[in-house]
């Protein structure tokens, strides 16, 4: 097997999924390439060396450049903030490196046309971790949808909601906050939870026409963590949207960190004319089924429980009705994209294809502002 | 249409429900026979007037010896506490009145044999009220194993579970409470609540072989509600017992009123060779149905709200969608029995059929204080 | 008792409901006033001497002017299409009569304000059957509100999903039909589901500020049961908008007849800043409910099953544990109507407060056409 | 950190889970040590080295005497059939390893003291794998148990429910099949399911004091998949118990491969004076939750999703809402295990607590022999 090396920038929570994902991916799946976890990159040297040693990385940096100049990486993995993925991403892509890339892409359309760029240019390959694609009850799903099952799709429904954010005392930026600068981030809910069920909703249902959004932001100002300054907020809180699909179907999308009582309930259901299905993230290894051919008295809604060998990606785990979790969904990526890489193709999404999920998130920002209906720039 | 007389005794919990069924059945289902509420029976003159005022009774008595005797009443229905239903049953009987009685028949074999055989000896028509065979739901889980859809049966699992008694201050006895005096009740929850589990478990799987119980009484004395005194407390908190049907399936019965969080779930589940049947009264309105012989990936519990014109009963109310309740199992009750006295044909459970609930119930009381396998007696 | 006279116009499915509610109100609720059950009016005289022979009516007419000139008759209630409300209430009102009225009050503002103006100018009490706010767990919801629990709004999202239109075979017009000609119903399902969504949303949540709409009609063309011609067809077959309340919290809000698998799926969700609420119609009697201020290891949705007499409504009828249904609704309606009429109050919504309703659904027909947001107009 | 090397004996399902929880531990777990995949055992050469190869073995033996043989092992990990157990154990032991083993400890309880005896004897650390007891949500059901919560415990209820061997074409015996061979396995699901119930139940709620058990072969005979014979089926297909705790409590047990729709459905539920909990290993991620000195109207089972960082395990995986799996269950075992032996403690459950399931199941299989209510031995 063909070692592949891997250079990660970002130790945070996605840098965890994604040092996970590298090691456990060839544990379960036969691939033609063995990750390597060469390098880790992050701002603090201390605690980026405490990160490669419990992860197994064989050395570590604290500036991404060295990174991109290594002749040792083959892969540059981007996990770090939002305002970096543009310029890592460009330079890697440039300097011949493979890049995989948190989402959302960029913080606004013109980072994500540049990413874009740089990727084709380059001609390296590259893909964005839309994890939740993975998650093997969606990807049923959308074998569902593609063998025809629903018909005509009539309606799409889907939300992501938190409640994290709620309290005022909870400052902004900074270590494990920067999600709630717009600096940083580029905006709040819209492009950090939104942007997942966009990029499912296009995947199984088609490109989205036209949107009318509205965004809040409840908490008007906030002590900043690393000034200690109370300062306006500028990410959106809760952003909600109506919109029509391509295909004449109509939906309703709505994220916010101010639902009381969930954690990271994204969910999402498909009315098709034959058939409806609904998903939700608390219980992910489930997927809720409706047929409208069965028999009439026995209709009903059926609660798949995930876990058999013939559901996408189970055979490789363990036996029937014993569950995997979210960071399974991470696996499953860097296996589609080791594989993709044996055959010469394409993991999806890629650059470009994530690139029409950040078209639409940017169609909805700019309707909250004109509060008419906008039609999302297409790839 | 042609009038039926009926007089009622009892003007509790189950007179209630009674009165009810009578009044409603024939609004909602195309009968031979008008219920005409003719005189309700208590022996508490004021509050039996009251109550024959509240539901439109023509008029009251407080001795059910008047109703017996009374050339203008057709059918005699007992709702009052167990301890009377002999006496009144074989009287209505011998005085050629039809009798409906509420379950259990009697408070042991003797009393329930002299009461089954006084109504055949008399020829008149009779029934019992084991309402729950009439939920829609359970009524089609016959349909569906009666059509073979579960194949061979390997397994059924049934509780009744309950916490209204776990409080050591609640007395025994009297009004509202004669449930807790097994002087009255002829037993606890055997009787009130696994009699229930046992008529459904027959109705659907067949005759009881064997069964070996435990039962506990977990408050041993408490204040008896007309003496003020606290006494031993003689009927059993729970009863838990194993059986082997017939048909070669297992089972596990559990009854209590002790187990917190439970006002009155009564549940089952059938597991057979090719599908496999769940319901729970919680949810009345609702079946759970698995069925082997659907495609593998799409295998799953199907929830099937039982609300649509072709589920037993439901033509008869709204529309899909919008479920009946508790009562409407009285209601379809009385449906049944009068349609049935039309037709020439008894409606099930004659007292002869809840004979056998109640062999089963002696069964495990007698198996719970031998601590051996018991055979119920068989009718 | 007194007796109240009731004049019931229409025998459809809400016939049925409301002649049901005026039977079983005196039954399980102690009220100033029995009502009776005089007249019931529909244009086919066979079959209304059947429903009045059915429920029990004294007589029966084929025109509604009949009963607005009776002196017999002391309320006026319309069951019957969308077409005749604003006519007959007007009429009704004039000649000194109570009024109830099915929801919604008329096909258009214009109707609506009519109607407003005719009962309150006849000082008549009035009442429009919005029926959902009497499921029991709906109005626990409103008592959780008004006590403050949920603290500050910040989301609110409700739909109401039906499939019974998909078919493209189904007729539009005529005998239980009329729901699919705007002619009469004056709109699809904004009218005729939306409404209860607003209705329900403003008792709970306030005054609704401002809507962005869309609306779709997806099936063009439909036989007209009437004609057998296939004629365009007019009504909206789903209704989607986004709102934002006076209180500042944000709202979805979206109905339809196209959402396979669902037959009345009435649904809302309340997100407050300490705890929320959520309900759906398909388990009316369970009301879902999470509350921050649990200790943290232990929060969660409790799923409360509301059938202990201290829940609204439920003392009056059976014992924990056990379900009431949908019909119920009506009956608790009847029971307020009465009691406020002992009381010299308005059960509540009045007409006036219906009208509310009618402002918003307008608006949201308003947004679907202009696709800008529009503001509600105010009573 | 120390290394701790490890010899795994068995490759199968079971040499999979613990072969990923040595690797995964350390890397979410601080631990004093980090577990070194040294050797790998098992019979098929070819098979030892691709497993070795896959999950990183240093080397690979055919045979488990060069284990305990070697120098180099500091711990031997018997996951093997249940026939290997005891002789693999023992000679593990008195070679001065540690001792890690699948559960249940030997086929009988003579093989499972000698065990006991020689890991005491030797002095050694050990452990039996019965790794539910480190479900997250099933730790937190063991500390509300300890801190009192539930109060007098009146009832346990628990089933394990699986339907893969209802096919009467599946072979006994063999590779992958050795669970329906007596011979290997020792029993049917008596030891295979129930001790996982057992040995949860007796954590939670103390000794069972007393059995009285049915059990039931419903496939008679099959095919051997090693002789090809149609031969005698000698294990339980099915085993039920009722049970009385030492603390007076009662319990259903049930146990069966032959539940059609169920996978791998062990549930337990508790139900005490003041509270009641229910789990369920389909949602492995989620506790429920009754306590009934919640506020009257608004008590209802309380559906915790266990992901939050106050939950057992949790803070070292994801951030709220994102859920584990099955596999985690063995990561958490090695963990404390590890911990343990940093600390000089035993991770529980040792050998000898082990051996108390192994006595209730040999009474459990007694009992359904003799037909007698049977008392377990104590440890």
């Amino acid at each position: 097997m063909k070692k592949l090396n891997i250079g990660v920038v970002g130790y945070g929570f996605m840098g965890r999924t994604h040092s996970n994902a590298f090691r456990q991916a060839p544990r379960f799946f036969d691939l033609p390439y063995e990750p390597v976890l060469k390098t880790i990159c992050a701002r603090n040297a201390e605690r980026a060396q405490a990160f490669a040693s419990k992860w197994g990385y064989e050395s570590y940096e604290t500036d991404w450049r060295r990174l991109v100049d290594s002749k040792d990486i083959d892969v540059i993995d981007i996990a770090s903030p939002n305002d970096t993925h543009a310029e890592v991403a460009i330079a890697a892509a440039q300097a011949g490196k493979m890049v995989m890339c948190e989402k959302p892409l960029g913080r606004n359309p013109a980072e994500s046309e540049a990413m874009v760029k740089a990727v084709e240019d380059a001609g390296v390959a590259n893909m964005v971790w839309y994890n939740y694609r993975r998650v093997p009850a969606v990807t049923l799903a959308k074998q569902l949808i593609d063998e025809g099952r629903l018909g005509r799709i009539f309606h799409y429904r889907t939300v992501f909601l938190q409640d994290w954010t709620i309290s005022a005392d909870l400052p902004q930026g900074g270590e494990g906050l920067w999600r709630l600068d717009a600096s940083v981030s580029g905006s709040g809910v819209t492009g950090d939870l939104l942007a997942h069920n966009i990029d499912t909703a296009m995947w199984l249902n088609g490109q989205i026409g036209e949107v009318t959004a509205m965004t809040e932001t409840f908490i008007k100002t906030r002590k900043h963590s690393l000034t200690g300054e109370e300062t306006p907020v500028h990410i959106d809180d809760a952003s909600l949207f109506l919109a029509r699909f391509d295909n004449g179907s109509l939906a309703t999308f709505e994220a916010t960190r101010y639902a009381r009582g969930h954690k990271a309930l994204y969910t999402f259901e498909i009315n098709g004319e034959k058939a409806s299905i609904k998903w939700d993230l608390h219980d992910l290894h489930r997927l809720e089924y409706f047929d409208h051919r069965d028999e009439g008295k026995l209709r009903g809604w059926k609660d798949i429980h995930i876990t058999d060998s013939d559901h996408p990606y189970m055979k490789n785990w363990w036996v029937p009705g014993l569950q995997i979790g979210y960071e399974h969904t991470f696996t499953h990526q860097v296996a589609d994209f080791l594989a993709g890489l044996g055959a010469g193709t394409n993991a999806s999404p890629t650059f470009r294809e994530a690139l029409k999920t950040d078209y639409v998130t940017d169609a909805v920002l700019r309707s909250a502002k004109s509060r008419q209906w906008e039609t999302p720039k297409t790839v």
